[in-house]
Parts: C-alpha cells; structure tokens; sequence
C-alpha cells in the first residue's frame, strides 16, 4: 500500500501531523479512533477537500501509532469515500460539491411538559406492571425455547402463546376459538388497520368511539356509518339499511361511554350478522375490569363465525408490550394473514413466548385480580369524593374498566378542560370521541382516567379535578 | 333473583338437571366451569333455543353446587345474551335466528414441509442467539427500568437505546447522528414504509434487489426507477435525469449481488445529493460482517442531512426481536415521527430497554465478533466446496455478509432450483431478485444464504447444493 500510495515525507502541501489535532478518544480500536478523529476532521472542515494527509509514516510516529493501524485507517477511509488515493498523488481529502444551503432545521418539538395530574384515559398503572413475575415468565420462556424462535418467525404468531390464548380467553371471557384461529398482532390497533383492509363493505360504528380507530378504518379504505349510542351501549337494531357489512363494537364496557352492551342487542347484532353474512368486530379492551359483578363474557362465544374478538395487553398488564390478539372466523385466517405479510411488522418472539409463560403459570391471573382490587379501590375513591366535593356532578360508566364519565351542563366541556389545564390535570372531553356525522346531540362531558396516576398522588389528582368542574348551579330564590 | 327468573321445579318443560350432562370439568371456579358447560350445550344445540332451564335449586341439588353459584352463572349467561330472563316465564335458551349456510371453510394451509437443507439468504443462525447473555441483559435492564418504561411509549424510541446506538453506530459504522436524530422501528420494512409516505418523488432502486422493499416502496405510492447493478454496486451516475428524489442503496455489500459501493460512487452518489436536494437511503442490512478487512463504513457519515441510514437487529442478532433504527437528516425527523403515528406499532419497550443494555456491557461486539468468525468459516467452507466439487462455478460476493453468488450457465437458474428442490435444498435464484423492468440483461445465478443451517448440519447441505449445480460443460474433443 505504501508504493500506492506514494507519499513521502517531503512534500510540500501537507499537513504535519503536529497540526492535526487529531485526539484519539473513545471506545474502540486505536485505528476506529483514529478514524473517527480523521472523519471528524474533514467534516468539520479542517481538513479541507483536497488536502494531502501526511505520509501514513509521519502520522504513525507523531501519534505514536503502529504503522499498519495508520495503513488500515487510511485504506478504509478511502473505501468509505472519505479519502481518495492515486498512484503519485498521495492520499488526499476527497473532493465534494459543497453541501446545498440546509434546509429550515426543524427541532423536534420539545416533549410535552408532563402534567401535575394525569387522568387520561389512556393506560393503567404503568407502576403495577409486575417486573419480577414477568421477568421469571421470561426466563423460563428463554430456557425452554427452541432454536426456531430466534429465526424467521410466522407472522401468525407463536403457536405456544396461541395455545395459551386459546384456553385462556376460553375461560375468562367465554370466547370459543382454536390456535390455528388466532392471530397475533401488536395491538387493537394493528388489527383494526388489518381488518380494514380486508372488508370491503362501510362499517358501523359507534357515534361515540376511539377516533384513532376510525382513522384507521377510514385509512384503510372503508366509509363509516355511525350508530347512536345510549345507556345500553350501541343502537344495533339501526344497522339494517345502513349498508354496513360490518360493526366495530365494544360490547363489555362501551368506550368511552361506559355502558355493557344489553343482552338483548347482544342478541340482535348476532342475528343481523347471520342474516346478512355481516361480521361483528369485537373489541374487548378491559373487559377483565368488572366491578360490580364478574366479567361479562365476550359477545364472539355467541358466534365465532360471524364475530372478530380483539383483544390486548394495554389495559390489563402494559400498552410497552406491543402484544394483541384476534380471534377470527375461519374463513378470514388466510386472507388477513396475508394482509399482515410474510416478512414483517409481527411481534417479538421472546415478548411472545414470555406471555405464553405468563398465561400458563398463572401469573395473569394472579395480576388481574391484583390490578381489579386495585382499580375498584381507585374508583370507589372517585365516586365519593365527587360524592362531597361536587354532589352536583353525574358520574356514569363505573361498573367496569379504567375510566369514567363526569355529565357536565351544556356547554361548558371546554371551559371544564381549560380549568384543569390550568390546575395541571390532563384529562379528555367527551368532545373527541363523538362521530362527527352522528347526528346524535353533543353531550357535555370529561372522560376521566384513574389507572395512570400513582397510588400516592390519586387523592391529589382528584382534588385538582374537583377544582376545575363547573360550580353548582346558584338555586334561584323562589319568588 | 329467585322471584324474578319464576322457576319452579314443577314447570313441565324444564329439561331435568340429570340429562343435561353437563360436565364440570376445566379451570376456573365451579361458576366459570358450570357457564362453560352450559355455553358449550347451547353452541353444540344440546339445548336448543327456547329451551327451559331447570330452577337453578334443582340444578344445583344435581351438581352439587351451591345455590347462587348456579344463580350467578345464570345471570352471567343472561347478560352475555345466550339466556333470557322474563318474568313468569323462567330461564331459557336465549332465541336466535339460524346461522346462513357457512361459507366455504378454508383450512389455513399447513405450514411448508420445511426443506432438509435450508440455504436461503434470509437469516442469521437462529440456534446462535446468545440467550444468557439476551436474558442478563433483560435482567439489568428490568431492574433499572423508571416505571414509565411501562406505560404508554413514545413513537421515537427508548432514549435509551437511542444513546446506545448513537455510540454504537459511530463506532462500528461511521455513522455520525444524535439521539434525537434515531428514530426506531419494527425493522428495516418498517422504515422504508414510513420513508415511502414521507417521499414525494420517484425513488431510484438497485436493479437488483429485495422485491419486497420494492413492494413496500409502491404500495406507499413511490414510483421506481431501477439503477443498473455491476461489480462496484449501483451505477449511481445514471441517477440524474431520472426524477428520482431518492435513492435505495445496499452500500456496505450490494443485495445480493455482493459488491461493495465503490469509494468513488459513494462521492458522487453524495454529490447528486447535494447538488439535487435528493435523499440517500442507506440499507446497512449486513455491514458488520466483513471477512476480508474491516467493515466498511456507512455513506451517512459522508453526509448526514442527506442520508438516511436504516439497520436492524435482522442479520446481526436475530429477526425475532422486531428491532430496527433509521438515522434521519434533522429536518425529517418530525415528518417520520408523525408517519409512524402517535398510538401504535412501536416496538416493545422491554426489547428496547434489553437492547441498551446488551449494547452498553459490550455483549453486542462479543456477539459479532463471535459470529463473524463462524460466518467466515462457513464462507471458506462454501468456497472450498465448490472448488473442489464444483470448480465450474464461479462464486462472487463472498467478502462480506452471510450469502454468496452463483453464477450458473445462462437459462440454468430455473433447471438448478428444480434439482435443488428435488434434493430437499431451499435457495433462492436471482430472478426474483431482478427489477422487471431494469433493462439489464438478466443474470442466472443461485443466492446461498450460509447463515442459517446449524453448524452439524452444514456440510451435507453443501454436498445436496453441489449435486444440484448443473454439470461442468462437456469439453468438445479437438479436431
């Protein structure tokens, strides 16, 4: 290479390697660090395009280098681009077009100054998340895998965790499946954008829903029909004549409203899906927190044929681990498994095969029931203290799940939320959630979240609540 | 409830608790066990609609249960909508219109009889997965883990694992970024997704290529351009005058045709960059194993405002973990950020959180200088095989990476996949690999991935491939 290279320490433009300041530093090898200082030399421009760098001897000796590190570095430098070497020329900086003006820099937006008070309804107790059991689950999955785990996986999803979810979701939320009928997908949402893709008729919708939900669905090419919602959960006798060849639900706990879907509607939506070859798409997010009695099973037992259940890890154990589940007609296994695609986009094989373990060791199990207390307790608390606090406040939507719905007078929704932006509480309007073509009358409302804050700061959380909800209304005097 | 439901032991269309045959069998409590089975007796139309039930005193005398366990399974069914409840008219099968006729059942295929020779070029060695050192890491990185690990994450990724790969990538890659320049993914798909929503203009391709990049740059609405391919990888001088905004490079070692860019076309691809306001694409799948001299480093380096540069965990670790990052320019980071969307599909904060720490204690550079000197004694072994079996075949490609080239006689390719498939060999040809409408000439030749058969497994998967290869060419006898 020194023949090539052809540099001597005579000539007459280059760089002593005194004046480089090149300072070896950092992790590596002494040629990685000698390469790093050289790249950071040209790109800050101190070696200019063009300059001979000193024969590899002289740079050798004045870092007080082995000769052939100096060689390697510069050889590689010039496989990188950053250097070009030709016979009788030397090894010199390459020439570059100087770079085009930068465009306007963008900074990312600094994060969002985390709230005093977070009573989004967005996630569970992000504290409660079971490190040691999980951490056991993982290490018994990793002993006990085989060498395929770790290869290509099948983006059907690991048959060990599809065989636990099976039994599982047999037992605590009556839904009748097979492995070979589940899919594993990184959550609701994952699913949903699936199932989008796969339909082709409009779907209804709840006219109070997940508006992400929708703009996955819209996203995915399908026009939505919204169905009104009351007290007994979504109006499914409206869905004949909407055209709709199907109708995302949430039957155990009605999102964001709060109501379980009546067993009469229970009834009718499986009807109107057998007669018109409709498909019920079923989304169970907390359908394991039930407070007032036990869980209300999955609508999906009453027909596997003709209704998708979606469930997740997000609300009952963590929204970190990207794990959902479908359970699905037989005869949409193929067509949404190829909508997933062969290669990509699946989850994590060991996050997989760790909830297997997770589920067959009893352990979700024995976190529910922890978490049920847990998030019973939390709602209790925000019941009475709205109880004696704002006596004048409806509370609805407590029987089940991580939320719950404060009715406030009409129009004062957006007043309620600056007030609690002012009082450093996050928490959402019912606003957002409504179908903008429902036709149904807005309805003045917060959702509250009470899985998120810590055991500790909960009280504090809904004093500051309480400070930002609409005093009671002045009684007029009476004549 | 006993007023309410009305039954009585004397109804006279009761089905008597002794011919239900209802088993109790399963996990969960006696009521769990006793819904399953009266779930099962409806589905299976034991019990058609309409049917009576016994008063639940009656059932619970037959099954030894106590009273309002029964009562409560009752009501359970009631509220899930297989049971009605109406005064003076008792419990009964709930009435439910008969099923349509089901449609067509399509039974998933059954999983591809996996080949007794797997040579494709998709993934490392699977049974090489450093599953204590994966596990120690997982441990450190649960334990130091801040409770928000757990809850819900941000689109950008762990900054955690985003310092680490800072480090990490401009030591071992050259690649000079920051952390809030790293954006994670799902893996190197995921990010050529997000890329293709953000791309406004044409994306030029390498001729030869991985189809499903293509695909995935199309079905975001990118129109292609194929570059041709040679020795030195793309011919990044025929980028102007295609309209291309973008270009889609294998630098390090040229899917699959095995070149590495040379130094030259890495300058000039930079200044087309420059002089155009076009974006580098840098698809780094394999760059960490190199066998002839150090890893090259990434074109980023040479300009880091005009070069994405995307890796994955896929070839180094496994593809198990759904692990990647993109190193972006500043000013798309905020436009990535929103493609990737604020809710969904991040990968899991556990893997992440384990891939810091497995970066941080070293365990990663362990890993793959383990594996590079496994690959490279495959590589030798593979090139020693043929020259002694095969020494008509010229292999190229070999430097680097974990699959090699076979150029085959033309119109060969199809007849040596069909011996390879006959003797129980999975590989792939080059034909899928070609761009349609690439002008080239196309090429036959057989990609053998050498990565993942298990090391016993080896060499007779190098005899099966040597005895599909097609025969050396009769030598024509002189005169």
């Amino acid at each position: 290479m020194e023949d090539h290279w052809g540099n001597s320490p005579s000539s007459d433009d280059r760089v002593p390697g005194t004046d480089l300041h090149l300072p070896l530093t950092g992790k590596g090898s002494k040629r990685d660090q000698l390469m790093h200082a050289l790249r950071e030399a040209i790109s800050s421009g101190r070696l200019a395009p063009g300059t001979r760098l000193p024969p590899y001897r002289a740079l050798a000796k004045d870092l007080g280098l082995a000769l052939n590190t100096v060689g390697a570095a510069y050889g590689e430098l010039v496989a990188e681009g950053w250097l070009t070497a030709r016979q009788g020329s030397g090894t010199r900086v390459a020439q570059r077009s100087r770079p085009l003006p930068r465009e306007r820099t963008h900074r990312s937006a600094p994060p969002p100054r985390r709230p005093a008070h977070d009573l989004m309804p967005t996630s569970p107790d992000a504290a409660a998340f079971p490190r040691t059991a999980w951490q056991a689950a993982a290490r018994r999955a990793m002993a006990a895998a085989p060498n395929d785990a770790f290869g290509v996986g099948d983006p059907h999803g690991r048959i060990e965790l599809r065989t636990q979810l099976t039994e599982y979701l047999a037992r605590a939320r009556g839904v009748r499946t097979a492995p070979h009928r589940i899919i594993i997908c990184a959550g609701v949402a994952h699913g949903l954008s699936l199932l989008g893709t796969v339909l082709r008729r409009p779907v209804a919708v709840e006219a109070y829903g997940l508006d992400f939900h929708r703009d996955l669905l819209t996203a995915a090419g399908r026009d939505l029909v919204p169905l009104p919602v009351d007290a007994h959960g979504a109006d499914v006798g409206a869905l004949p004549g909407t055209g709709a060849g199907a109708v995302l639900l949430t039957p155990a706990h009605q999102f964001p409203t709060g109501g379980p879907l009546h067993p009469e509607r229970r009834a009718a939506v499986i009807d109107w899906a057998r007669a018109t070859g409709g498909l019920v798409l079923e989304d169970d997010y907390d359908g394991e927190f039930r407070y007032d009695r036990e869980p209300v099973g999955a609508v999906q037992g009453l027909d596997p044929d003709r209704v998708v259940y979606l469930g997740s890890l997000s609300k009952s154990l963590t929204p970190a681990l990207r794990l959902g589940w479908m359970a699905v007609p037989d005869h949409l296994v193929d067509e949404l498994l190829a909508a997933k695609g062969s290669r990509e986009l699946w989850s994590g094989s060991v996050d997989q095969l760790t909830l297997a373990e997770f589920l067959a060791g009893g352990a979700y199990d024995r976190h529910l029931r922890r978490m049920r207390q847990t998030y019973r307790r939390r709602r209790d608390q925000l019941v009475t203290t709205l109880a004696r606090q704002a006596p004048h406040i409806t509370v609805s939507g407590i029987a089940a799940g991580l939320h719950a719905v404060l009715d406030l007078p009409p129009g004062t929704e957006q007043q309620a939320l600056r007030a609690a932006g002012r009082l450093g509480v996050a928490l959402a309007g019912l606003a957002p959630f409504r179908h903008p073509d429902s036709g149904m009358p807005a309805r003045d409302g917060l959702v509250i979240g009470y899985g998120t804050p810590p055991d500790h700061a909960f009280a504090g959380a809904l004093n500051a609540l309480c400070m930002a909800l609409p005093a009671a209304p002045q009684r007029t005097p009476r004549g």
